[in-house]
């Protein structure tokens, strides 16, 4: 038969999305996954979660009928709210992880063809949640301070966008912050030219140095932005538990979409994380966490200033995961890995060719630290500089 | 700010999902929810599962880096097996629920205006997640053997359709079970007009009576069956997990899909599903569900058969969790439940409005047997067939 998909499965079959997942090279060594240190995991107290959960009075285990996740609502907003964001429970939904948030967001707002305005290079799984919807995208470029606003004006001139989707907090791949001049000026446009921001803050709590600085949400006035946080990166990924927040009339339409994609999430799951966050202290557990992550920060830092040649430079992240690695233009990196790092030297990363809407940009990479030891990110970034040289020497220019 | 929102928020803010819950008045009895009984959930051994899936050696907590959820469906390979479907593990997708199978179905292949048929009545979640990508619907009838396959014919002949949407077992909501010959007919009429075939199977293990017939899947030679599976109904539905099969190059597109909406199902869900289907017996549980639910059934019918009036239908399900009332065309169930049943008798069931693409079908209801006791089955039967009854006397005619 002839096989007719929807026009939207010519551009999500090139998401890119598999290359996260690690080789079966037994020796490779993988900076690619946005992957949280599981040895980091709350297993013990997850567990007892769990168990108080399940033998607890009411069964975890049916359908929700209405209530059953305002208890975890609640803790959220009061999260929010002692991080300076005030939103009110009944304006939280419990998503699917943060990645049903960006689904439910564009399938919400975008029809094929809108106006859609994404960092460049941004997070490689929204791209995916996007393309679904075929927007028009409109890419500005990353700056040390977050995006290029002198760009974005001009776009908000030109073209009619309808959304501006950004990671202000240790920027998915760049680890970049925005700083808080551009995160005003950024809301002070959305309003100007009536545009929708998308704020998604997985690793805002995942700080090892500097001060915190405000949401987006928190410097809203016209309820334009739509924030989404998760528990994937601070507690664990298979709880598969997000959250989305937004204004009145965005967010019915989205709990509505929402019964659609997948009717709800599980009560269990929701159950469970309100347990846990009611009996242990998650404070003290980010505290832990960001201890970890900043040992592994700075050994990423050193082993970079160490061994990458001249010609490599690297984003200094105060927070998140990633480090973004740029080389020059003549050096394909997604080239060099399928030809040498990988083969050869037995390390990879994710090549910049699938971070951004158009796939031309080649000569960066994503860098993560969170799911390699020590030893590892010392050994791999020497692979990766020797490979690196190797590479630029046969660069066809 | 004026809010655009994509054009299939206007279909989708109608879908009527809302209308399963139940309502907060103490005194109501509701046969709304399609929703298990709780009292039959495997919850000790639910429980086990969960614990030593946690305490395993391997966490459960992570992200999947690929071939994790193999065990479970290998696991469901076998039960398909089993019933007479031959469908290999690597073609099984696990799911959010069946929910998210239809989803993603309809992502894959509906454009804005792509022919899509559905049964009428239909399941509402279906339309629901079918409403998001904006399908021109055929609506084809149901008779006591399945969909009248004389009409859905001629819409093949006159239209363009992409997909055919069918619940064979124990329809949501009529209940009926779809003939064998029809069976066989609906393949060659899909073969014969090149049509993809979606069946979703929720219900099809749960039979308390007669015999079980041929999946289409197992009668499909050209790949054109998509299948949908759930343990929702058959352990419980916060497991959020269920299944999809389908031919070779649709599954991958659908696996591309699915990581763009909301990146995996739980390792941990998965992890614990075969955990127990490998340490308990499910067809013991399923043998325990099909006696108790047999008694419900058996009861509904009674009371149906003693209460209702002389002018109400139903029909005898042999498995499954509906029954389908019919009254007069002049009786709007609709108007009859907001005005009548619900303030006044203190009763609920879902009316056939939002159970079919036009939402002008009024004199029909899904009646739930599932969740109820038996003497709230015998009690709201009474109220039901009062209620029915006053609101014959009063209609508008």
């Amino acid at each position: 038969m002839t096989e007719e998909f929807a026009s939207r499965v010519s551009i999500t079959s090139k998401s890119g999305l598999n290359a996260i997942y690690p080789s079966h090279d037994p020796e490779m060594i993988s900076f690619t996954g946005g992957f949280p240190d599981a040895s980091l995991f709350p297993t013990k107290e997850l567990g007892d979660s769990f168990q108080n959960v399940i033998s607890g009075k009411q069964t975890p285990f049916q359908y929700q009928i209405g209530e059953e996740s305002e208890p975890l609502r609640n803790q959220i907003s009061q999260l929010l709210a002692a991080d300076g964001t005030q939103v009110d429970a009944s304006k939280i939904m419990v998503t699917q992880g943060a990645q049903q948030g960006l689904d439910l967001v564009a399938k919400l707002l975008i029809n094929k063809g809108d106006g859609l305005v994404v960092e460049g290079p941004t997070y490689i799984g929204a791209l995916a949640a996007f393309d679904a919807y075929e927007p028009t995208y409109y890419t500005v470029g990353m700056e040390e301070d977050g995006m290029n606003l002198v760009d974005l004006k001009k776009i908000l001139i030109q073209q009619h966008v309808k959304l501006i989707y950004t990671i202000p907090d240790f920027q998915n791949p760049t680890g970049t912050v925005m700083s808080l001049a551009k995160r005003k000026q950024l809301v002070e446009l959305a309003n100007r030219y009536d545009v929708l921001l998308l704020e998604d803050a997985p690793y805002r709590w995942l700080r090892y140095e500097g001060e915190s600085l405000p949401t987006l949400k928190s410097l809203d006035t016209q309820d334009r932005v739509i924030q989404l946080g998760s528990f994937s990166k601070i507690l664990a990924p298979a709880l598969r538990l997000g959250w989305l927040t937004a204004g009145n009339d965005l967010f019915e339409r989205l709990q509505e979409l929402k019964g659609g994609s997948d009717l709800e999430t599980s009560s269990l799951m929701i159950q469970t994380v309100d347990y846990y966050l009611t009996h242990y202290d998650l404070n003290e557990h980010l505290g832990k966490l960001q201890k970890s992550y900043q040992v592994k920060r700075n050994a990423m830092m050193n082993a970079m200033e160490r061994y990458l040649p001249d010609f490599a430079h690297y984003t200094k992240p105060q927070g998140g995961f990633f480090t973004w690695l740029t080389v020059p233009e003549d050096l394909d990196l997604e080239k060099v890995q399928n030809n040498q790092l990988k083969p050869s030297f037995h390390v990879m990363m994710i090549p910049s060719t699938n971070l951004f809407p158009d796939k031309t940009h080649r000569n960066g990479a994503r860098i993560s630290f969170s799911n390699v030891t020590l030893s590892q990110i010392d050994l791999g970034i020497q692979r990766l500089s020797n490979g690196l040289s190797s590479g630029y020497q046969k660069r066809s220019v």
